[in-house]
């Protein structure tokens, strides 16, 4: 305990500095989805680096760059690598929000606003931490690295290929990962495995304008049934994937992963709270089998769909144009580019080579081994500050960029952050817990010492 | 030729007059579907009957109001009856008009504008013959009734109760439709059958929140899904109706509706080349065939489709809400009261009673005879304007509500217009070509003399 108490004291007298830096970061937009603000943000972020004396690159990448930073440490060869992301999920829709997306605002001990949480929170927390290490001891304990991408909300298109150029730029002996979270039962998690992910657009043409529908209804092909056609032929009422072979070379889960996903809570009532669900899918009550569906069981989820006449009331349009977005989760084994030649070869055979597909980002799964002594040391921290260790979670329904970390970089990847079921990233009202955000700052002091001692 | 001289010669030189008032009328916003610019629409119109001396009155309906209009005649006791709308479709999506949809603009001897041929000129255009009329002779030579509603393009949803309950001051002896137009080779069409039309809103919500889709992927339940599944349900690939009993009780078309349409001229090239597609569903080719399975085959069209993240690139959320707006075209003997009971329980019985029904409007079919004497008058008096007579068509695939007016007031329809196949209504750059809106006027001239002296 000792060891920490002034790290501790100047986080609790410093908060407030630290969460003006962080709503001066989610006031600027960085919508990577509608490329708002991509520059900007990216500036800031690096000036808040240079602040604490690193050397800091804004680094192109064909899209969003990447901030990356560096700071020698002084008691410690070793490296520790911190990726965030500083852009941000679209806010709409807007009139969900009880206070302005980019007007960050206090209410009731949390910060609201766009981005506040996924991700902008976690690089402002461990700037926070750092402070506190360069305050009380003048140094770093040891070696520092941020990579800090602009595209991790649509995908991390540039990234993979960007780690792949610049391993040496980005080398370290392990990774703490952009996000973390305490559970519904505020018990912090440590995720060692995450989804892939291939997101496509699915859009048909049938005609050049909107044809009237009183005329065409019977004799014009119409792009919106097209569409609907086309996406009931990816997936059943039972959530069955139909696309051939798209079971077969997928890695199932191992009696190892069954034992740590029986050692959590069973989520099911707070997820039922928390979303207004009546029920979950498959008629599946909840437990260890939720756990094991959320995140082994590879998904096709329609994100967006949008065609034709969405006003008030009617109007009598057959549509020209139709299109959807669609998300496929990936379990271990599977690659982006197999889902798309399978999802290619699937719509041809069905009759529809009308429908293109479009790519909007992805990449494959990837897993940390939870033994791995990093992880420990993250896991084991935690206990000072939450009042117990961090609860192994072999895998999450969530995606990242993380197989390029995990196989390139060859680094362990530890997540840890000041997330919790409440946070609603990616919807209306995203929010921080100044608590949690705190406890993340004093976690992170603790690992950057132990890690360096070690 | 000589009788109509006078009038003819007084129509050419106020031309520009006329289009100026339709210029004026059609920048005056009045969306039914958006309830935008409804009332001011309504006295507008008002005050141009007015000023040619019509009673007129504006009358609640419940939606936007109903103007109705009357002035007596010189010389017959006769009574011909009006029937237009002053409501226009949605102008979206904006971004496709060549010039603003509410700023009337001239090009190539047309008038670009929302509503300019659906239906503002055709008020116009009549009120124009109604003043040719006046200034030649003095008085109207029959009684002239109109009736003109703001809800057509919604569905006309209050109309056939508001003629039910006023159909002493709607009688007449004919009545001249909203609309009419020439076909692709210039030649004026007599519709004397309009389809139904019943058009309903599906809508399913399955959480409170949109949910982030890594987590939700595989174990909520998705409303875009929803959706798309149970759309599948209502229509096959083959344009097949699934619902059951559909077809069961419609009344197909007659030897004689397949003689008058084998007497028009095959539409399928224009139809390609107008809407830029490339075949006709079915591997129908054209001819006769087209233009039956055009009008007397039942429909169920999407019109719109709504759900989740429709903005740029991608956003990775499990949409809580979905819906679509879908549109039944109907034959003789079906009627959406029908319809809607047989949607419902066919949703039910698929396992979708999560899915809403919204009716937003609609009515069955109606056809007058074709051998009428009052379709015989409209039908010759054109040959003097346009060359030729027009060409009668037994039933078109648009709806409208003249099954109040074929089955209440018993009046004999006829349809009349200065529309042209590019007119463009219900899509950008609607537009009114002035050489028609000229015959048109000329055209109603010759009609209500006809009419007076038959």
């Amino acid at each position: 305990m000792t060891e920490y108490a002034p790290f501790d004291k100047y986080l609790d007298a410093h908060l407030d500095e630290s969460i003006e830096e962080l709503s001066v970061l989610s006031a600027q937009p960085s919508v990577a989805a509608q490329n708002w603000g991509m520059e900007e943000c990216a500036k800031l972020v690096s000036e808040m680096l240079e602040k604490r004396g690193f050397n800091t690159q804004i680094m192109p990448t064909g899209g969003a760059p990447v901030v990356i930073a560096d700071r020698p440490g002084a008691r410690s060869d070793k490296t520790l690598l911190f990726y965030n992301h500083y852009d941000v999920q679209p806010a709409e829709p807007l009139e969900l929000w009880d206070s302005p997306a980019f007007e960050p605002t206090l209410r009731d001990g949390k910060l609201y606003a766009r981005g506040v949480s996924d991700d902008k929170g976690h690089i402002t927390s461990r700037l926070f931490a750092i402070d506190a290490l360069l305050a009380e001891e003048g140094e770093l304990p040891c070696n520092i690295k941020f990579v800090i991408e602009g595209e991790e909300e649509i995908g991390s298109v540039h990234l993979p290929e960007f780690i792949e150029k610049n391993q040496e730029l980005l080398a370290a002996d392990a990774c703490v990962w952009e996000f973390g979270q305490v559970n519904f039962e505020e018990v912090p998690m440590q995720y060692v495995g995450l989804r892939g992910i291939c997101y496509v657009e699915l859009s048909v043409e049938t005609a050049e304008i909107d044809i009237h529908s009183g005329l065409g209804g019977s004799i014009f092909p119409n792009a919106a049934w097209r569409l609907v056609w086309a996406l009931g032929t990816l997936k059943d009422e039972n959530e069955r994937i139909l696309i051939p072979g798209y079971y077969d070379s997928i890695e199932s889960y191992t009696e190892r992963d069954v034992e740590f996903m029986a050692a959590l809570p069973d989520p099911a009532n707070e997820y039922k709270t928390r979303y207004g669900v009546k029920s979950f899918l498959n008629d599946i009550e909840g437990g260890v089998e939720l756990r094991l569906a959320e995140v082994f069981q590879p998904t096709c989820t329609i994100c967006g769909l949008t065609s034709g006449y969405q006003g008030e009331g009617s109007k009598t349009v057959l549509p020209a144009k139709a299109s959807a977005k669609v998300d496929f989760r990936l379990v271990p084994k599977q690659t982006p580019k197999q889902v798309l030649e399978q999802l290619r070869a699937h719509l041809d055979e069905q009759g529809f080579d009308d429908i293109k597909i479009e790519f909007l980002g992805g990449g494959p799964a990837a897993r940390t081994d939870p033994d791995d002594p990093f992880i420990k040391i993250v896991v084991d921290t935690a206990e000072d500050i939450y009042g117990m260790p961090m609860q192994i979670v072999p895998m999450i329904g969530g995606s990242g960029p993380n197989y390029p970390f995990v196989h390139v970089l060859n680094q362990p990847v530890a997540t840890a952050g000041c997330g919790y079921p409440g946070t609603n990233a990616h919807a209306p009202n995203e929010n921080m817990r100044l608590d949690l955000y705190l406890k993340h700052a004093k976690h992170m002091v603790r690992v950057l010492k132990a890690f360096s001692e070690e």
